[in-house]
């Protein structure tokens, strides 16, 4: 299939490619730093740090490939511009390097794609071409546009150049912290894992690296588990930065290789870390960029004492999905609760509910009210409550409080 | 009144402090990264950095006064412990700087403390004492205990020891930034912009020093703009971290000669700040912290082409306010709508409604439907909806197509 055309061959990518990637890209994008996180160190017993790749430029890591492979091109491919399909973090990188390389790029995105991220690509300077419910009609769509134009085509994954770029997150871990025993990379196609894990395992093969996928989306963890390249079904996953059916085949060899281990995390356990990012570390971090904090999390891998790097590999989350989250945390840690209760129907029964949830210094998000619903025993009254709440113990205390003074209660 | 003591002669507060401070704080906190925004530098037309104390430990630039402080203890002293009171990030700095310190460390918080805050100063090992339904009752506690014990009272803003502290953010500013025009940093008792007014002012007198309150806690504002010390009546504001209501006389007079304008945003503008760094810049700043960019936003101050230096002085915002900022985000931008409409009370009226908006790839988030209300027309059912759109111009789609097929709508 076209999709999996070999750009070069990268098995036999050679380290001092990334050498060569990482000075090309000096002064081009962001060092991103490197955080220790006492939060994240206290809940899994290692010393965890982040390589904030969500706060390099375009959001992720992804204009590192992109940069270095569109800083190859010769005259000629220049001025005859590049051409991607992505629904996000590789086309803001695409479009953004080659603005700053002064060509065209043209972008095709599937409709679907958040309107935040075709703004994004937009303002960067390429032209977006919406087309196709999927990323493999976006694809198709913009292996046609290649054909008629002569463009270049950048692979968001599957490219010796773009690997390269991407290895050289892997270089500044290693610079950034002389003190390291793992890393732990988002995998989606795989270019920035096996990037990552051929610079780690030429420089210093002693340091574990670990790829993680979403279970919702597990073809190179299924490759590497079965020893052979395969894809997956459809793929349905909260981390939309790494939902890919068909992995790179290159990045599939270099992994086998160099990589020690794969793990998958389900949306719940990617939900949990977004949100705990957001509210420990005062980061947004997309749902790739999450995967490995929340396989570290599961102990997956299981590392007491040891200096691990996590990268946190993009920021790029719709604010939307961000709320959704959030809400979803605040009931699940008592900060929110949602009840109804059945008062008599009478004339302050209301009243009186609200008075010992304000006694409890509890606010109230939304409340409804429904005396005709048939489910709902005559004489009685339904209340629906949305309440903030402090705690899980706060919640409990609101509900012996309301227990006590008559009301019948239930938790939704 | 004691909340204003004269803890040392501030107005002669030597810049060598400054200095020393630094040293002394040197490998103990973060150097936090000074980030350029693209996106902030094309919304203002100035080059826009941002100085990240989000990102420094305990969440915000308080643990730099609090640990400079402590780190000047005689050994008495020590043995005493210190006290202090604060709702928030002076908390949380004290707590840590006492335990690094190996001393104890008593925090008075108001009973009203975002639970968030209470745990994260007790997990930092300070013992906390709940008291008082407001800061001011809280400080009084406080006072109370430090009679009891002889420990040493830290007070937020009003010191000599934790001006010179948070002053180093201003130093570290000059030191990242070479070519510097300005610096914009939130006010509440003005121990920050005091402590960095000194630091520029010394080193680089031609870079302008701005000041921003927030319009609901203007006592500094109104002290400068009138050219005496003054308090603000009853505080009110999103910016709980500047909601101050007595600023520190010193730290006026500090503010009066080294500062070149002071400002006030309100509320709203603090809130689209919020919402604005979480999409495009994927940090999490609290109120206090946006207000400055918030100002910028607004040209207070217009700085067309300088290189501006804005101060995110935290992070340490309740997760519950900011699902309800990013709610009130995405109905004013129009990624989320909540209309009503009237259908005809007949099987099958509501489902023609939702194929409209289902064709029109819009999600439902919430729906209620309603016949029995009397301002409803007999025969008509009411529908109140709240979708999640792609933007405005999606809204104003949907709202379309409904009208077109005679649906009566209306926006909430």
């Amino acid at each position: 299939m076209a999709n999996n055309r070999v750009e070069g061959d990268c098995a036999h990518l050679p380290f001092t490619k990334i050498v060569e990637a990482a000075s090309v890209l000096a002064g081009v994008i962001h060092r991103t730093p490197v955080d220790y996180s006492r939060t994240f160190s206290q809940l899994t017993g290692s010393n965890v740090y982040f390589k904030t790749e969500n706060l390099q430029k375009t959001g992720s890591f992804k204009i590192r490939g992109a940069y270095y492979k569109i800083a190859g091109l010769t005259g000629k491919q220049r001025s005859l511009g590049v051409v991607t399909a992505s629904a996000g973090n590789h086309a803001q990188g695409v479009a953004y390097a080659a603005a700053r390389a002064g060509i065209g790029a043209t972008v095709v995105m599937p409709v679907t794609a958040p309107i935040s991220k075709v703004e994004a690509t937009r303002e960067y300077g390429a032209t977006v071409v919406l087309a196709g419910q999927s990323y493999d009609e976006a694809y198709g769509r913009a292996l046609k546009l290649q054909a008629q134009t002569g463009a270049v085509f950048i692979h968001g994954f599957e490219d010796q150049e773009v690997i390269a770029g991407q290895g050289t997150v892997g270089l500044e871990v290693l610079e950034q912290l002389p003190r390291l025993d793992a890393v732990v990379v988002p995998v989606g196609g795989g270019g920035l894992l096996a990037g990552v894990a051929l610079a780690i395992k030429t420089r210093r093969p002693e340091v574990k690296v670990f790829g993680v996928q979403s279970a919702g989306a597990p073809a190179m963890y299924m490759s590497c588990r079965d020893q052979r390249w395969q894809e997956s079904g459809p793929v349905c996953t909260l981390a939309d930065g790494i939902a890919v059916c068909r992995p790179g085949r290159l990045n599939f060899e270099l992994i086998r290789r160099h990589v020690d281990e794969m793990f998958t995390v389900d949306d719940e356990e990617i939900a949990r870390a977004i949100t705990m990012l957001l509210e420990r570390s005062k980061m947004v971090v997309e749902g790739a960029g999450a995967a490995g904090l929340a396989a570290l999390l599961q102990g997956r891998p299981s590392l007491p004492g040891s200096h691990v790097a996590v990268v946190l590999s993009g920021g790029n989350i719709d604010i939307n999905t961000v709320s959704i989250l959030v809400e979803r945390g605040l009931l699940r840690s008592g900060r929110r609760v949602s009840m109804r209760a059945l008062l008599d129907d009478r004339p302050g029964a209301l009243q009186g509910l609200l008075e010992i949830i304000a006694s409890m210094q509890s606010n109230i998000i939304s409340i409804s009210h429904n005396r005709v619903d048939p489910h709902v025993p005559l004489k009685k009254a339904r209340v629906e409550l949305l309440l903030e709440t402090r705690n899980r113990e706060h919640v409990q205390d609101i509900m012996a409080a309301l227990g006590g003074k008559g009301y019948e209660v239930w938790k939704n």
